[in-house]
């Protein structure tokens, strides 16, 4: 672990860089918008804590109306139930049976949910659920289109039933489109929306047939909850990017009635490296993912051209000339492409009051459940 | 911080999924492989620990006839110092006086160098130096061909007196070639270390006109390590991805001369969902990163053709089938693409002993500098 980033009060040019900034305006702004748009559309709202990694956050979704998070690991379950946060959805399915003890342990503590997609995995739950106590919340996954995780809509109803039969509390369905998260054009986006609420008409059926109820309909992402929203089938809304947005989510098309969120996190740079054609910030692949491009730069007319471990090397950009590079050590605030790879890089949040310009650090902030992967 | 991962003594299947782990056989093959090369070859050996971060291993090299690590961040060499490791080269530049501060003082601490490109750099160095003691060895960075950082070869002899004029010790040159690491063809990276050597002599030279000795060349990789121990100017390797290797590694020509290196990194990871068509392991972008592309699948017919922040989808490759694709909860494992930022995902490696058929584990070594980035 290394030294400190920051202290609290200080102006933001004493932060040490790569450092990972979060501007608390905007994202707050980003935060009380969709709690706002979730309960006037009247849908649950669990954001999804697989992107900020951190109680601090997720106690101030719960704060401001959310009923909970979701997560995709069992690590980053029992670290924010040690966190204090009380009601947590795994949206993820866990097969291994050591984990799945885990999984009934923690029901017992706290309000859990689970997803499952295969009689195994319900098997091995079920299973351990008798062993240890515990009764968590079962969704069944369906495959609403990505051709990840989840049975077809058809076979819903079977697996839900053998959830029932094997003495596990059936919840409802876990139905999320990652695929068309990042559809550029709105239009794209609603279609394929649509498409997910008819494959969950189509599960529910098999459900009902079954002679099962199915209480809840969760999914949906920062791309799509707008559609999701008011598809007529999704009861909650699993949204994570919203919060801080990323390069990735910017580019898309926005929907017509979805509030305007603003970038929030930041990767705070220096240049260390200064040469006539380029300079060199101290920030590489360890400090932001490049899964889904390379940072961009915030407000001046530089371009990322290429990246190491370490270091990043920036050129001018559009109209931008080499006269002006900015100078060896100065700041270079950058915007990650894909913020959930990008936080889990980071120990630790510098969070900051007042904007990127004339701002101070309000707070520190750990990133919880970074490297939880099992 | 998640739940441990494995016990000492366990087989195998008991490690928890994803996981790092190394294959302790092969990486002492490895390691000491390395350690005859530049033995036989008399060049000091500067294994980086950028790659592996880790206190354990770097102790391992060094133990083999290593003289010490590079690191490339001040926080790395930090946390390394106090685990014991007692000679370290930041082989980048450092330019916040903060920082330099730092460097300053550590430099009274254990045997430490830094690399410096700039005159700003320098004085800044000085001053903290001058301010808190400390007198590290200081290697002038020349740009050998990868357009990053350093000075041009014809502007080392300035510079370096530079470094002399204001008190500081130059030791000589950081040169090394990032870009020539992984050209495919051996006698490419030939040609391309044969440049470096040009570009070296050319900085020796403006040096030595400027009245200063050039101690040592410091550079290479493990792309271009037989060639630069061969050049007749470089006196110390930095090779850092021999010991693990990585597919990216893995796919260039060798060196007639150099030893052969094994994968000796893998993430554990285990099939979580299944399908007709694929499945999909627990192991995503979280725990391997894919800027050299998605990792292989060892000793099965598989091939990774998706990847989530937390999913792997698997489907069959070559003359597989998918009656072929592993079952539900069946460990699968993976090669990392680069292994320094997969290293940095982790917090500890699992180091099994009697290979990843039958092997235990031995050791659970923490990622030291994981996520030191300043």
């Amino acid at each position: 672990m290394q030294r400190s980033l920051a202290r609290l009060g200080d102006p933001l040019d004493t932060i040490a860089t790569p450092a990972l900034v979060i501007d608390l305006d905007a994202m707050e702004c980003n935060l009380g918008a969709m709690a706002v748009f979730a309960r006037s559309h009247n849908v649950r709202l669990r954001p999804h804590a697989k992107m900020h990694k951190s109680a601090a956050i997720a106690k101030a979704q719960i704060a401001a109306g959310a009923v909970g998070v979701c997560v995709q690991k069992l690590s980053e379950a029992e670290v924010l139930a040690d966190a204090g946060i009380a009601d947590i959805f795994i949206s993820n399915e866990v097969i291994d049976a050591a984990k799945l003890t885990r999984v009934a342990a923690l029901a017992g503590r706290i309000t859990l949910a689970i997803a499952v997609d295969s009689i195994l995995g319900v098997d091995r739950l079920a299973e351990a659920c008798k062993a240890v106590g515990g009764a968590p919340n079962v969704f069944v996954e369906i495959d609403v289109g990505q051709g990840r995780c989840g049975v077809s809509p058809a076979a819903a109803g079977a697996l839900a039933h053998h959830v029932v039969s094997r003495g596990l509390r059936f919840a409802g369905l876990q139905a999320y489109q990652g695929g068309a998260q990042h559809l550029r054009g709105a239009a794209e986006r609603e279609a394929a929306a649509r498409s997910v609420a008819t494959l969950v008409r189509e599960a529910q059926k098999s459900i009902t047939s079954a002679g099962i109820a199915c209480p809840l309909v969760t999914g949906g992402g920062t791309g799509t909850f707008v559609f999701e929203a008011t598809s007529g089938v999704c009861g909650e809304l699993q949204v994570g990017s919203y919060l801080f947005m990323d390069c990735e989510y910017a580019d898309i098309e926005p929907a017509e009635q979805a509030p305007r969120f603003e970038h929030a996190l930041f990767v705070k740079s220096q240049v260390m490296s200064r040469s006539a054609s380029h300079v060199v910030v101290d920030a590489g692949l360890k400090a932001y993912a490049i899964d889904s491009g390379l940072p961009r730069v915030r407000g001046r007319e530089l371009e990322m051209v290429n990246y190491g471990d370490e270091h990043g090397i920036l050129k001018p950009s559009g109209s931008g000339s080499a006269a002006d590079l900015p100078l060896l050590g100065e700041t270079v605030w950058l915007v990650p492409g894909h913020c959930d790879p990008t936080v889990n890089l980071h120990d630790v949040y510098v969070a900051v009051r007042g904007g990127l310009e004339r701002g101070v650090v309000e707070a520190l902030w750990p990133v919880d459940t970074r490297g939880c992967l099992i």
